[in-house]
């Protein structure tokens, strides 16, 4: 099988869906981590070599480069059980990845970045100034998911696929973002659904 | 054939790729349009019957509704020459799509429609804020189209596939987001090789 490279920040929840993804379908990365909080992933080097976007995580398949996490979970998942066969339903699962990227990321997962590990005194001052709306943002993504999952075990036809992976990488560890899972009982009983997967990978792991 | 409905706001750029890609599999569309400034999408009807999320653009494919462009376009082109058969490929094409809705539109199409459709004396003391680094974010997005063009015809396997497809939408009306094309002459070329595709039909058809 080809060498697959995990170029990552572990802490990064979209870094953790990629090796949540790969313990699912049983492929083991090499994993190399980056200091992103010292411009590791701006270097030359690595602009050059591995993302000229200047981000991690990126899949690294030989001597290919595959940026953005939910497409690396494609390429680990192609033909599992974590993609469904059914075409509206696969188109779902991406569907909900999308919402993923555009409606959850940005919000939950900056918040926890800011929040958790930058820290709020280090922030400057356009990033304080957006705090308000990103968790305006991140809480109706999430009540968004308490709708769906109110009466929904999994995203997509009733069984794990990729769209619970890639959302669950930054939603269980939203309250590091100040997020109140309290409020969206059924995200967290869908939180608990998702760890006890077989094959589950915590994400400090 | 299941009957096909578009529920769109036609000016949107992520409306047209599913129009787009709709023509270039030879597929019809029905058409159902709302007044997104007057805030029809998010009437109590559009979000119980066609999507909680309050957004456009929707695929409705017989009963069932799918939100997120660029999932309504993998439907679409599901079998079709515009989504590549090898696995890397496939997942290529995906990451200029998460790309598309991650990098670029939030800022090459945020800043068309506060602009171009909204108008710039109109906007929140809030959105006005934010346009100097939604600014940087498109430079960035189309920077990064440009260095991967300039070796490449489209974007993914020197053929014409959904990711063309998607960052066509917006990239083709950057211009109406004070964006300068002027300064990317691969994307320019790229942007006169997608619409001389056949089948190709314009935003305003």
């Amino acid at each position: 099988m080809t060498d697959l490279v995990l170029h990552e920040y572990a802490a990064s929840g979209n870094c953790y869906k990629i090796r949540l993804t790969a313990s699912h379908v049983g492929v083991v990365l090499q994993r190399r981590e980056y200091d992103i909080m010292s411009g590791e992933t701006r270097s030359l080097a690595f602009l050059s070599e591995v993302n000229r976007n200047g981000r991690i995580p990126v899949l690294q398949i030989g001597d290919r480069f595959l940026p953005e996490s939910n497409a690396a979970c494609v390429w680990l998942a192609d033909g599992s059980a974590l993609i469904p066969t059914d075409r509206f339903d696969r188109a779902d699962m991406l569907r909900w990845m999308f919402f993923e990227q555009y409606s959850h990321e940005p919000n939950v997962a900056t918040l926890r970045f800011w929040l958790h590990l930058i820290g709020e005194t280090a922030l400057s001052d356009m990033q304080r100034a957006q705090i308000a709306s990103k968790r305006t943002g991140g809480e109706a993504a999430l009540a968004l998911m308490e709708e769906h999952l109110a009466s929904q075990r999994f995203f997509v036809a009733d069984m794990p696929t990729l769209a619970d992976i890639c959302l669950y990488a930054y939603t269980h560890v939203a309250e590091e973002g100040s997020f109140d899972l309290g409020h969206f009982p059924a995200v967290r009983r869908w939180i608990d659904a998702v760890a006890a997967l077989p094959r589950h990978v915590a994400m400090e792991d």
